[in-house]
């Protein structure tokens, strides 16, 4: 097992992000954080076969289930600076990247408090698992250029205005779909825009559904009680066949 | 050596997004993957130590050196239907994610175009990976609730509007700082904007800077022909301490 640092060494903490879904989208180095950790505050939506990485260490779950804190986050808080403050290599395993969405400001604020050393290993966010699980990116050539991710995790969405060529990615919970349509339908998007739909992305259970945005509270029944993440505008289109022909083969220009 | 799948099957593609530096970045199941390809074509930028997981396999250099393209699209896609209807298991590998200015739009086209099979598998991309060596959380609660990630790797700069409490993104070449700045501030944006810039995030050699606007085109000798990404808005800012106090803490809410 591994133990804490020696008597009198300050623990440290790291951050990893466990990428959205099935324990395998954890990053190499992620993986290897883990195995190095005494104590491990994870995030009750993580994958529970993460664990095999570090069979030794305490676990923890703290925090979001089903979108509900389990766990206040000032707890969590304490727990992070109470564990390594009694020298543990703290590992807190967060949902897909740390960086968007993870509350990680607190987190990080409370460490530099106590002046306890911390690192943060980035993760696969989830409205990556969505484009990558359809085989549709969120970037086109010529037409999508940018990207917007956006929580919309309340009933106070913050929608921004529409701009060109970008697609906006929506992360919130299923049941929220058909205020997520009022709100856009409100703003003046068009009744038949086209919103790509998955929830627990990444993970082997993950739905994808198809909407107009008119239709789109019809999709709350199917994810209802999952993360969801929404996609509309230019990354929201499938792909279609496109021969070389296309994209002006030069057959001699091998570089 | 991996060989071609059986005689009479056809081969198929899989996407991996290597993450933005360093072979670690590469989600366990990317790792996996090119272990079982028997071709990967690989953009230049991605580390060269992803080849131990792969060592039998034809490595094949395709794409993007310096952000110049050195092999052209079309002949990418056309090593990829190629390797594939020869029966191969071919690995596609892609800096960060392939879903986030990868050009993975073309390139499905074409597999679809030949009825050819494929898989994304997501990476982490470049900006999750700044704001990590940073630890500067690309949201934060109350006042940052959206990041636009957005291509700049040309002089023909799109810049969107400046939204409330967002965060934003470019990916960018080093040397097109001068001309970002001019756009912002043309734009409108403070001359004191604060700018978070990273070169090489997630490699052993990034390198990072802040800057005010008015000052961001003095960065571009640091991060000259690197791949960048440039930070401007909430989540640039550094995080300050912050007691538990700050928090509300309310030591016996432990759910």
């Amino acid at each position: 097992m591994p133990g804490p640092v020696p008597a009198g060494s300050p623990g440290r903490v790291v951050f990893i992000g466990a990428g959205p879904g099935s324990a395998d989208l954890i990053t190499v180095r992620g993986a290897r954080a883990l195995g190095q950790a005494s104590v491990v505050l994870a995030d009750a939506l993580v994958d529970p076969a993460l664990r095999e990485y570090c069979p030794d260490a305490q676990w923890i779950h703290v925090g979001k289930r089903g979108f509900q804190d389990s766990t206040p986050q000032a707890e969590i808080n304490r727990q992070l600076v109470a564990h390594a403050l009694a020298g543990h290599r703290v590992a807190r395993l967060k949902g897909g990247d740390p960086s968007v969405f993870g509350r990680l400001e607190e987190e990080i604020q409370a460490l530099l408090a106590a002046a306890i050393d911390f690192e943060v290993i980035p993760g696969v966010t989830a409205a990556l698992a969505a484009a990558a699980a359809a085989g549709r990116p969120l970037t086109r050539r010529g037409s999508g250029r940018s990207v917007s991710l956006t929580t919309a995790m309340t009933r106070d969405f913050l929608i921004q205005p529409q701009r060109a060529g970008e697609t906006q990615v929506f992360y919130m919970a299923g049941r929220h779909l058909p205020d997520l349509a009022r709100h856009l339908l409100a703003q003046g998007w068009p009744l038949q825009t086209r919103v790509y739909t998955v929830s627990r992305a990444g993970w082997p259970d993950q739905k994808a559904s198809e909407h107009a945005l008119d239709d789109l509270e019809r999709a709350a029944d199917l994810h209802a009680g999952r993360p969801t993440v929404v996609t509309i505008g230019v990354g929201a289109a499938p792909l279609s066949p496109c021969t070389l022909a296309d994209h002006h083969a030069s057959p001699d220009a091998n570089a």
